[in-house]
């Protein structure tokens, strides 16, 4: 079964895909809307996207795909995830004078990387800066991506778990072309748009709280073209085929201009 | 009159803080960190940050800062940002194989540059890329930037307002090391954290929604260490000295477990 993710072979996606599915073909693609392309045209089955990180926060660009996509959540995964500072073999963490990965890795290692003393360096991908790193045959570079990612170019690891908490999490989902229905504890994901106006947020969140359902996120994402005005995407506990669930999108009907369930799925844990 | 901003001369933010106070005497720094340093040692009177754009979102990494930091937001600005294509005198579109800017840039003219087919160079800042561009004395690059860091490195502007969407506005907060106590129209930007239960979130925008006080902005970043629990950053109407304005405080007290008033400043209109 052909799974989408993004990234070089040796990404954090690449182990999420594992993980969360059984012996996945797992196929690279070099950016996220090319991982929702591959599965809304069948190329893959279903794609692996990461959606938050516990230190650096909401990955935007894919909660701006989710909505400009028709595809359905149908699961998330934790990772843990351990960053390592890779090199060359035979170099010292006194040698490094530039460390390059991608934005939010470099962001979680930042206290790291201050007290190192480097210059960083923004590029596509974790498991990509190692490659980068492997085709420059620079010797006072370092990269920050997975042990695996190490391993695979046959370069050098001097340090592992270099993130500045040690919880370290992402959160990935799972998208494919048709919804899922399972039992269990699962959760489901919508999105809506609101009036402009007082307290519109508040009624929004009372269909939940009124009926005692748990929210466990919500994120808020500008909209194109109307200044100061938000989209917010919401994840509840609970089913869609929960009664409970469908009354409280029943009534938020009543006070949004646009509702749409991007999926409901099984709830993981944390190991 | 010295005020901080993060960016190369010609950079967004320091066409904001000309607009923002009289004649100011403006200070380039290469981090947000460096900025939010200047003005807590006092080697700057003021600094001004981005915090959101209608296109992008929000710049996260200056939630975060304001936390760590105990400065006070003194005022808010908005300014239209228009965005560049910059070459070297004599290139032309065709020419261009390659642009760079900062990652937020170039999410904002993503569709732009997807028509250019071109590949993308991420960069640490706007006016930088124009800056990187001249040292590099590569003609099929080109940089995204103002036109004002065009004039200053001497270079050509091959197309103007290239963003995806002509709604493209940021919005800039002032920081300083004293609060601010105004008459008019106010807004108030505080931050709080909230036991992990079901109903906290509604509870607290409760407290505002009960007195009629509109919320025009909510955001949420990770607590570092507690994974899955969120910190909230609330922009009210109303300035703190307003009685209901106190009393929602008051009242938002009995039901978070940190709160922070980070200003009270006088609300910009969009000209």
């Amino acid at each position: 079964m052909k799974v989408a993710f993004q990234g070089e072979k040796g990404a954090f996606s690449e182990e999420a895909c594992n993980k969360f599915f059984e012996f996945p073909d797992t196929i690279p693609f070099d950016t996220f809307e090319e991982v929702f392309t591959a599965v809304t045209a069948g190329d893959c089955a279903y794609g692996l996207i990461p959606i938050e990180n516990t230190l650096s926060g909401s990955i935007h660009q894919n909660y701006d795909l989710l909505i400009r996509n028709t595809l359905y959540i149908v699961g998330e995964c934790f990772l843990r995830v351990r960053h390592c500072l890779i090199a060359f073999p035979g170099v010292t963490k006194q040698n490094i004078k530039v460390v390059m990965s991608h934005p939010q890795a470099l962001w979680q290692c930042a206290g790291y990387l201050r007290d190192l003393e480097v210059i960083t360096e923004p590029v596509y991908d974790t498991a990509g800066s190692v490659k980068l790193l492997k085709a420059s045959g620079e010797y006072n570079k370092a990269a920050i991506a997975s042990a695996k990612a190490a391993e695979i170019y046959g370069m050098q690891i001097l340090e592992t778990g270099i993130e500045d908490n040690p919880e370290n999490y992402t959160r990935f989902l799972a998208i494919g072309q048709n919804s899922v229905a399972l039992h269990g504890e699962e959760k489901t994901s919508i999105v809506f748009e609101l009036r402009n106006q007082p307290g519109a947020l508040f009624k929004a969140l009372s269909v939940f709280a009124l009926r005692d359902i748990d929210l466990t996120k919500i994120e808020s994402r500008p909209l194109p073209g109307k200044p100061w005005e938000y989209r917010f995407y919401v994840d509840i506990i609970g089913a869609l085929c929960d009664i409970r669930v469908g009354k409280a999108l029943d009534h938020l009907g009543e006070y949004v201009l646009t509702l749409r369930v991007l999926g409901s799925y099984r709830r993981a844990n944390m190991e």
